[in-house]
């Protein structure tokens, strides 16, 4: 049964090795971990970013499963890329898991880079526009994506020393999803 | 036809006019556009965020394609709810059109949010995150979709002197989205 690594841990100085501790996680429980940079690309190719596409889009349209890593990157909310792939497999009618290793709502992150008021019931930011305050760790779009095509978002009570490294939440996310795709697998008679 | 309309206009102050605007250049092409904020949502409800999310997926699944506005919001890239129902579309077979009104790459405006070097080749932010430098406008898996699953990102050469207000780039994916779904119509006879 394969599942879809998406993260941005290909962001990550030890990014291969990170994939290789989460496709080792997979296998302890039965999953088959599909990790972006196993693809083969050139990477000094003209055209790298769309074979990097092509293969992550092959990597989905094979996996039964995605586990998405929405721990916020370089801002207050999930990575762009790796949201897309979420909706992807949502919308593809793919099992949908995810994670973030820190437990603070969208809104308080969101205070942290810009300045909020509040305004009618609502927050708003610097440049009026509405801080969205459901109190969810992100976008309600993604979190409820999971909530309705998987298994709600896991999320530790406290944030990690190190928010990268910190596999515990993955691990819960593994174990969940070996649990559901196993349930929906027809079993051997006998 | 119909065509979901993926923004963070709703979180503008002036949110209902600019879906109202946006309906009516639709309409101007021969298209439904379906816009989140005509979902009656209670927003009062407990479970207000849980109603939303599945208005905006019922109009997901009703339309055959979606003109998302991937205009920066509240950080480096496009608007994370936007992102995922892009995802959502290309999973789900749409015909995915986009477009922005920053004409800048991704890298160029991760600088203003974090301090970039370069090592070995690569960019890296201030906490040794890779920056992905593929002279792209966002991340290249939001990019590519567009290409490959419906047309190119739309862009203009210079940023409007008002990137929430300007719908031309807008009207762009709507004249395109309007000719694609009329060429794969099938025609009347005689």
């Amino acid at each position: 049964m394969k599942i879809y690594l998406a993260s941005p841990d290909v962001f990550l100085p030890d990014a291969v090795d990170i994939g290789r501790r989460k496709v080792e996680l997979c296998a302890r429980h039965g999953l088959i971990g599909l990790y972006p940079l196993d693809n083969l690309v050139d990477i000094a190719a003209r055209d790298a970013s769309m074979q990097i596409f092509r293969g992550n889009e092959a990597m989905m349209n094979e996996a039964s499963a995605i586990i998405a890593n929405l721990t916020p990157f370089r801002g207050p909310g999930a990575d762009v890329g790796t949201v897309y792939e979420l909706g992807y497999m949502a919308g593809n009618g793919g099992l949908c898991l995810g994670y973030t290793n820190d437990p603070s709502s969208c809104a308080t992150r969101v205070r942290e880079f810009t300045e909020i008021t509040s305004d009618v019931g609502r927050l708003i930011d610097a440049q009026g526009l509405t801080v969205e305050d459901f109190r969810l760790a992100d976008n309600l779009m993604m979190i409820h994506a999971l909530g309705l095509h998987g298994c709600a978002l896991v999320t530790p009570r406290q944030k990690p020393a190190d928010i990268w490294q910190d596999l515990t939440a993955f691990e819960i996310c593994v174990r969940m999803a070996a649990e559901r795709l196993a349930a929906s697998q027809p079993r051997a008679s006998g």
